[in-house]
């Protein structure tokens, strides 16, 4: 449950803007990284200090200063005092329970996200937390822990390949976005493998492990969903253009983000279509299997019952059984015997239920 | 039931505007306190009688004035009189089968919440219906009993924390419905920490408690759902800022409360969809413990009846059986029959009923 | 069935506005009584012709008409002539299967409402049609027979207390509508009940009756909720006010009218889900006494089916069965036969059949 | 499945407006009957050839020709040209296939219905296509086949009764529209008789019998309701008077047809909810019956074998077993038996297994 | 799956714009023809290099441009480059996961259609992504392979058939959207056969093939639907005419189209809602199934149960057992049999479990 309700309960009470670390602490030491760029010049380093960061809030060219850690306060509160950022947003960055949101503040956009991997070894999906702010020169971007989906861009910025050097802070925003939603998609396959091959098991070998598994990823589509649903809002309202932070020609490319994001959201709501499907089929092939134990139990008591039966008479212990001393008796008996079992069988097949 | 239909059938017929105290009559006193300031000033007094209150209307200082009690008619009506209040406002404020709701009347807005509490003995969440008025420089509170989740605001009103001492009474609204909304996520863990834990009952030993357990949390989102869906559209309401007695710098914190509380109706509809999924999980499980009891019962039909058949067989009493008289006859029908247990002993296991 | 749709087959083909009853003629005389008043008169009759409410057409005062049956085809048609009212909405009025419905022809405002009792001998809700037109100064009310919530109303503008005798016909017209959504609570408090003691019998002891209940509950909530939720919007475009038949001070009233029918209809969904949440545990604790009942049988079988296979045995009537003739052999076989029922019980035990 | 999905893949790859007719032909001659009326003067005739309708379309009294029979192309094609209706048009006419709908094109207002039947022989519902043209001064009526529901009208006409022969064209399409809903509550009546009958046989004896007809009328309400929903719409567009051919006269009675189009939807819907219900009521029932199988089972079993293994253990042939030589040794096990018969008697009496 | 999601994980980090082909590879080579046409004129030929197709840009003929296959990249930039493409569309036209869609960019309008056919081999709807490019004078269609449904669109311009000639590029795009819709009725005839054949085994012999069958349809339905539903807001936005590229004229004829995609949406929903039932009726048929077994297995033991009793009595070996005496022992002891097992019968029979 903790993936799906984050514990709050620590912030009741506390005046509204108190900066509070809620979830887990996801690494040790706070990094922050610097990319500087306009068409002609690159730059590129990490920051020992949150102050060596300031400086750049007023340059004319594009920075993308990246945060990874954000249960150091101090270090948020000092770039929230600097970046003129609403105590609010401070706590929003701090609160990792927070659902995919878009706020505009006229000088800037704030943006929370959330990055998703497959975790292989819990088995599950799981989120990280990742807030944007978008200045008219400046994207800032927070993280739990280190290691991103990021490292395409930074690539692209260095080398210079296509368009993102040309363009402005709302293009890398939008770039950081979209490789965000792109991601999902990864998730999307690896969820649609496992689809796949509980498919085949249903129809080879459905075990209560196959029907564990379907509502594995039934809780694993819920979480998708959580994560996703908001988002299309996020990128509906940012693609609107009614900021002016979002130039004209960065629209078109939003536009692009929301078609990949309904398509996740399609795919999310065809994969729980398809569950549920699976859920029937289980739970009627187990009842199917049962019929067939029904089946087998039914047959044996129908064609012993009445041999045993027989059986019993002839052990009696009357005097007077005139069978009994005959001397094909035994033999004819065996043979009755032989007859209704196998007519049994026949009337059986016949009844289809052999 | 109680909790979800108040009784009103006293209150049919009646004149509009009659107060019919509806609900249980939680507390013995009435109570009433009041807390006045500014950024310089401070005042905190409990008071005797009603009318000492009424100086307080009109002094340009921020006045908060709490009653706990809501069963003494005559207290409410003269609140109502001194302060304009129309009379259906009072008598919504002493029915506690409100839903949460909102109205403006220009001079003053009147909000209904729910401040719900995780009875631990009941085991059940409880409802206490607080009425609010926000006036240009006041806020009334009526509760249904004391003890609340208040007294962080007390504290900071007290110690002139945060920025609360310097805003109005607007913002002092915006502080309660936050507590309030805040004091949700508690309800939300606990009932998660419950699910949890049921889950865990659900992989190991299922028994019919569990299902009464899964039943009984049923209830309670649906219990908590009633009180948290129209929060939504009030809280909406008061952040789109219609009124001139929220200002605007208290939109953004108004927000934040909207936030919250769709993360609230987030979580109880994540909870609700997953409790849906334990259902389903507990169903099979039982029908697959019958399947197992039934595989039982088929495995020792199969086994036993054709070998008691046998044993019948030479137990009937025919003079001419000449397998009974063969000195080998005893062992060798000992064999047979340890011959066809096994093998239909590796049937099974073949046919995986083992 | 007959409750849920009203045979109108006897219309078809008629011209609009022909005057058909439709519905049980529920009384056999008319009974036409008229109330006028205003905040210094009062006046009280009934009247024996018709005719003797056409004066009260242009009075300044404020004239209640109330017509209890409308299976007289002719006394609605002289009505409708004298205060002309459209030829359908006479055809409506007769027509007792309508839904709740309004409609402004800007002269007068034309409402139908269901009346709901709970009939304790039928054990069902049954529903009267009240019609109702609004002119400037006179409210027509139509009853299928004699009996109705009004009473309080009618003592309330006799002997002048509340605000009713200082306002105008639409206060009349809201005062009526509120009675009726108010009866509803004492219905809904009822099936809450009904309710209520089904799900202690779900607890200690589940019948074929319990789920006919369950059924019966289910039933009536989808006849409550069928007159319900219409009225919400009737309601809704009364309080909209955009008749200048109804004043800006009704409004507040009616307000709290749409409030209360909101909660109405917000206990029937809420008592919808309970509902099917019991027959969810009405169809499991039934499954889970199969289940019972197939342990005992599979554990009858488990054990005594190889005990009388051990009989069996010994039954035979081989010559060279050296057991049978040891002294200690009965003994002995009994010890096992005991040993191994014994272990069995054991084994049940721990696989927590028994 | 033909009455849910007509053949249209004939159509595949023409260009739009060839006219195939889509559907089974329901009738041989095409007949075309010509009614011409206005308060004064009242003609009706039945044409030979179709180029005899064609004057009355600029004569100002009011025209309704009606078209029996929509195979001939030829007939569609040669009105469409002479009253100059789109291509499009004439072939949604010829294809049955139609939803209900409604296009205005200025001159004249084309709508599409659904005339239904209750066909005793088959046990369905049957929708027949109803096109109505609507022009200024003349209606066009295309049908499937002979025979219809429009008598009373044409006799209205004739009689001049009500005040269709003082009205237009457009009330002559209201008159045809209302009578085919109309006729919609005759099939609801009748549905909710098998509803009903339906309902005391699951109460007295359900059989496959009964879930095989509860399923039937689930089909017919899809059938029925895919015919109603659509129609909503139409009725709708065509009241909220957007077009100048519908006078504002005939404004009200359209929604009187929209309120009983409301009703029929009400009514389905309400069907189809108790329907759901007498499914769930069928289930338990089956489940009820099996239960009380097994019982019946386990009690045989519970009570024969024990008394078959004590009848077993004195079957044996050991030497020594004293209680044979016994004098009351038989006397005394039968009343062991008896004993143990009757105590097992008891005890499933109290477990409320019998 | 993979026709549920396609693979776009290649695609993550890569710059917007990057061309990278996804879904399968459908065809060798790329096929590239062109119809070039006016009322006067008309020209079909298939070109070999992509840059033959340029001059056509700027003719005031209407040209077709059709290009099957589209994994080779360069000839997809070659044209982007040519026709003013913006890079997102081109990279949308090379990934075939695209849900249906249209994008307006003033110049030309970009759809997205699927394409579908049944495979009878694999007894599935395969889908095939057809992008169209609509501009002043110009039509583009990419599809993934050769081999469409277009023909006889192509025929109707060879032979100046319909109005194709007289009319401009957009009624071309139109006649490719109604043809591609069109078809989708063949594939509904195709299920709709499938679903009525079900239906028969259904009543006759439901075997766990039919419910796989019925689960297969169901996919079948998702997967249409996915394809349909979207495509319904993308004609709809055609239709609203908001683009000067599309002319007035054409508007009807879109609104055509429309009409039929509601009718697809619908044949899909009624097939879902039948399939479902379907589903509850197998589902309890093979309950009734075991019932009928349960039955027989009771009939059984409670026949031979008591018999086999009485045998099992009278094989004791008591010495002092009188009845073992008495001559007429035997044949009383068979009779008294026969009238328990046949009193039995009888009593079952009144049961109705015979």
């Amino acid at each position: 449950m903790s993936r799906f309700i984050k514990k709050r309960s620590k912030k009741v009470g506390l005046p509204p803007g108190t900066l509070v670390h809620i979830g887990e602490k996801k690494t040790d030491k706070v990094r922050i990284t610097i990319i500087d760029y306009d068409e002609a010049n690159f730059e590129e380093k990490e920051i020992k200090t949150v102050e060596e960061c300031f400086p750049f809030k007023n340059k004319p060219t594009v920075t993308w200063i990246n945060i990874d850690g954000i249960h150091d306060i101090k270090i948020i509160e000092k770039i929230g005092k600097h970046f003129d950022l609403h105590p609010l947003i401070l706590e929003d960055i701090v609160n990792t329970g927070q659902r995919p949101k878009i706020e505009d503040f006229g000088d800037y956009i704030f943006v929370v996200l959330k990055m998703l991997y497959y975790n292989e070894k819990e088995d599950e999906i799981q989120a990280e937390q990742v807030s944007l702010i978008l200045g008219s020169n400046f994207v800032i971007s927070f993280q739990e822990r280190e290691g991103d989906v990021f490292n395409p861009i930074r690539e692209r910025i260095r080398s210079g390949k296509g368009r993102i050097r040309k363009m402005g802070a709302d293009y890398l925003a939008y770039a950081l976005i979209d490789t965000i939603v792109d991601s999902y998609f990864i998730i999307l396959e690896k969820l649609g493998e496992k689809i796949e091959s509980i498919e085949e098991e249903l129809v080879t070998n459905p075990t209560p492990e196959t029907l564990q598994a379907i509502h594995h990823l039934k809780r694993e589509m819920i979480f998708l969903r959580k994560s996703v649903w908001p988002l299309r809002e996020v990128v509906n309202r940012l693609e609107r253009g009614e900021s002016t932070l979002i130039h004209e020609s960065t629209g078109i490319y939003l536009r692009d983000v929301y078609d990949h994001t309904i398509q996740v959201i399609d795919a999310i709501e065809t994969s729980r279509d398809m569950l549920s499907g699976m859920l029937d089929i289980y739970l009627s092939s187990v009842s199917n299997r049962m019929n067939q134990i029904m089946k087998v139990l039914t047959i044996i008591a129908t064609i012993f019952m009445p041999l045993t039966f027989i059986a019993g008479i002839y052990g009696m212990n009357f005097e007077f059984m005139p069978e009994l001393a005959w001397p094909w008796g035994y033999p004819l008996v065996l043979l009755v015997m032989v007859v209704i079992g196998i007519s049994m069988l026949i009337y059986f097949r016949r009844k289809k239920w052999l």
